[in-house]
C-alpha cells in the first residue's frame, strides 16, 4: 500500500477471482465457464470487427441493445449493456445505494456484493441463509433496503420462485430489488416478466455462462426506463465506451444463434443430472442446483481435502474458506467426458481413505 | 431520473462523448481516432482469441503487461492495463482522492477529470490556463493537491516540458501527480523516464490513438509498484476481468508491430504540418499542437458556424460550448486525402462569407 492510498479504502478486501491457470493442463471446473465454444457466428463477427478497431465502439451499443431487447420483449430503453455483469452490479450500487439507502443481501451469495458495498462505503446487512442454504423470502419482505439477490443463488445453485421475488418487490416499493440472474438459463425462470409490474425491479444477466462468452465480458441490466437512465448517468460518468467493438459484434452473432446456446444449456442440464447421480453414489450431498454448477459436500472427506486431491489430479474446482460452506466445493458442469473424469478422480480419492 | 437515484448524484453531469454517427457518410475528424487500421498482427491475434471466448480472460493480463513493460523499460509490477485509459483515470481518482486529498486540474483539459471528481464527491479546483492556452507550471508547484494534467493537453494540443513536470512532481511529494499522455506519441516526451525518481508520479497512456485501437478499449497506467498495487485493489473491487481476451490478444499483436504504429504516427505528424500550413492561409489561428489534432479558430467566422458548415458538407469536427474555447474547433488529423477535403470545404465555406 502506498502512502497516497485513501484512508476510506484502507480496510477494503478485493474480490478474489477463481484461479486462471496459464497452461491448459487442468480440467477447469472452477469458474463456471461453458465447456462449449462460442457460436461460430459470434466468432466470425468478432473477427470482422477487429479490422475496424481504429474507430471507437458505439457508446450507445445500439444494434446489440435493440436485438437483445427484442428477444427479451422489452423496449430498448429498458436495457443497458455492460462490461460483464460485474459492471452493471457496480453501477446499481453506485446509482441507488447511500447512507439512507443501505444494501442487503444473503450472507452466502456472490462475493462481490459485499465488495461493492465496501468500495463505495455503503452500509450493508448480510442476511443468513436458512440451514438448508435456501433464502427465506420473509427476511426481505418490507425490509426497506436495496436488495441484491442472485437467483439462482451462488454458490448454492438454489432458486427462489418468481412469486417469492414478486412479494419481495411488491413489499419494498421505495427500494431497488436487483435480481442477479447470471445462471438463470440453466433451468430457472427469469424475473424479466415481472418488470412491467414493478418499477423498482432490476434484472441483470450475463453472456458469460449460457452463451459461452466469459472472455468477451458482456453483461446487461433490464429495468424500467428511468432506472436505466440513472445507470446510464453513472456509465457516462465512468466509462462511456465501456464495451469494445469486438465484444459488441460477438454479442450480435451470439444472439443470431440462440438455438446453439439453448442446445448447449440443455446439454449441460443433462450432464448435471448425470453428475449429481454419480456423486450421490460416492457419498456426496448436494444442494438442489439448477445452474451450470453443483455444490457438493462429502460425507467424511473435508472440502479442502477434496479440492486439493482433485487439483493434484489435474482437476480444478472452487473451494471457499467461509466457515459456513467450507465443507463444500463448487463444481462447474463441463462436458460429459470432463465430468466422467471428475467422477473417476473422486472415486480414486475416496478409495484411498 | 427515477425516485431511487441517490441524492449524491443529483447534480452529476456525465461526460458527453463525440458524435458516433451510425453511418459512414462522414469524414470523421471529431474523436481523435487514427485514420489507419490496426496492425494486421493485432487483427489476426484478436480473431484467434475470439474462438476461445468461453474462457474468462486473464484477470492479471500477464502476457500483455510483460511485453508492454519490457518495451517501456519498467518492471511488469509497475504497469496496470485497463478498459481504456478512462478506467485507469477513474481508478486513480477513486484510490487517491478524498476530502483530505482534493484534485486539481486545468480549467481547459480532458472533460472527464471534472466528471470523475463529481462522481466520487471529491473536492476539486480548476486552474485557468494562461490566455495563450498554455499551462503555467508555477500554478501547481507545492499546491498540495492531487494533480491531473493531460500532456500534451487536450483540446489545445500544447505540451509541458519534462522539466516542468519534474518540478511539479518534486514539489508535491505528499500528493499524486498524474500525467495523462493519451497523445504523447505524436511528438511529445513521456514522463515515464521520471518514474524512477518520483514515487508520486503516475503516467497513463492509451492504445486508442497512436496504436489504432480505440474500438478495443485498452489503456494503462505506469507508476511505482505500491501505487499500482493500490489501483489493483480498486480494480479487483470493481471489475477483475476488466479487459476481454480479444483486446488482450490484439494488444499483444499491436506491440509486435510497433514499427507500423510509429510509421503511422510520423505520417500523421506530416499531415498535421500540411494541415496547419493550409489553415493559416485560410485565416485560421491555431495552438502549437504536437498531437493528432489541431485546435483552430477562424479570424471572423465563429466556431459553431465552422462546425455546422463542415457537418453540412459531411465533415465532423469537435466543437465545445465552453465560453473560453467556443471560437475554436478541435480537428483530428486524418489521412492526407481527408485533410485535403477538409481544406477544400473550409475554402468553400469562407468564400461564401
Amino acid at each position: 500500500m502506498s502512502k497516497f492510498f485513501s484512508k476510506k479504502h484502507k480496510s477494503l478486501v478485493p474480490y478474489v477471482p477463481g484461479e486462471q491457470p496459464k497452461n491448459s493442463e487442468y480440467i477447469k471446473l472452477n469458474t463456471n465457464e461453458s465447456p462449449y465454444p462460442p457460436s461460430k457466428k459470434a466468432i466470425k463477427r468478432a473477427a470482422e470487427a477487429a479490422k475496424w478497431l481504429q474507430l471507437y465502439s458505439d457508446p450507445e451499443c445500439s444494434l446489440l441493445t435493440s436485438i437483445l431487447a427484442r428477444g427479451l420483449k422489452v423496449a430498448k430503453e429498458q436495457v443497458l449493456m455492460t462490461n460483464g455483469s460485474d459492471e452493471i452490479l457496480n453501477f446499481a450500487f453506485m446509482a441507488f445505494c447511500d447512507d439512507e439507502h443501505p444494501a442487503v443481501f444473503p450472507d452466502i451469495s456472490y462475493g462481490f456484493y459485499k465488495v461493492f458495498a465496501e468500495l463505495h462505503n455503503i452500509p450493508y446487512t448480510e442476511i443468513p441463509l436458512k440451514s438448508d442454504f435456501t433464502i427465506n423470502p420473509d427476511d426481505y419482505i418490507g425490509i426497506n433496503k436495496n436488495i441484491f439477490i442472485a437467483n439462482p443463488n451462488a454458490p448454492t445453485g438454489i432458486a427462489l420462485s418468481l412469486s417469492d421475488i414478486e412479494k419481495i418487490a411488491a413489499s419494498n416499493p421505495d427500494n431497488i430489488v436487483l435480481i442477479d440472474e447470471a445462471y438463470v438459463d440453466f433451468g430457472a425462470e427469469s424475473a424479466i416478466k415481472l418488470l412491467h409490474k414493478y418499477n423498482n425491479l432490476i434484472v441483470t444477466q450475463t453472456f458469460s455462462k449460457s452463451r459461452s462468452m466469459a472472455g468477451a465480458r458482456l453483461g446487461f441490466g433490464v429495468a424500467c426506463e428511468d432506472i436505466i437512465n440513472d445507470m446510464n448517468t453513472i456509465k457516462y460518468s465512468t466509462n462511456p465506451y465501456n464495451i469494445n467493438s469486438m465484444t459488441m459484434a460477438a454479442g450480435v452473432g451470439c444472439l443470431e444463434d440462440e438455438k446453439y446456446n439453448e442446445d448447449n444449456c440443455r446439454e449441460i442440464q443433462k450432464t448435471r443430472k448425470y453428475t449429481v447421480k454419480e456423486l450421490y453414489k460416492l457419498g456426496f450431498t448436494m444442494t438442489d442446483s439448477i445452474t451450470n454448477f453443483i455444490f457438493a459436500k462429502h460425507e467424511y472427506i473435508s472440502g479442502t481435502e477434496i479440492y486439493t486431491a482433485l487439483k493434484n489430479r489435474g482437476i480444478l474446482v472452487r473451494h471457499f474458506d467461509k466457515e459456513k460452506i467450507k465443507d463444500y466445493n463448487r463444481i462447474t458442469i463441463g462436458t460429459k467426458k470432463q465430468m466422467t473424469a471428475l467422477v473417476d478422480a473422486l472415486r480414486e480419492i475416496i478409495a484411498q481413505y
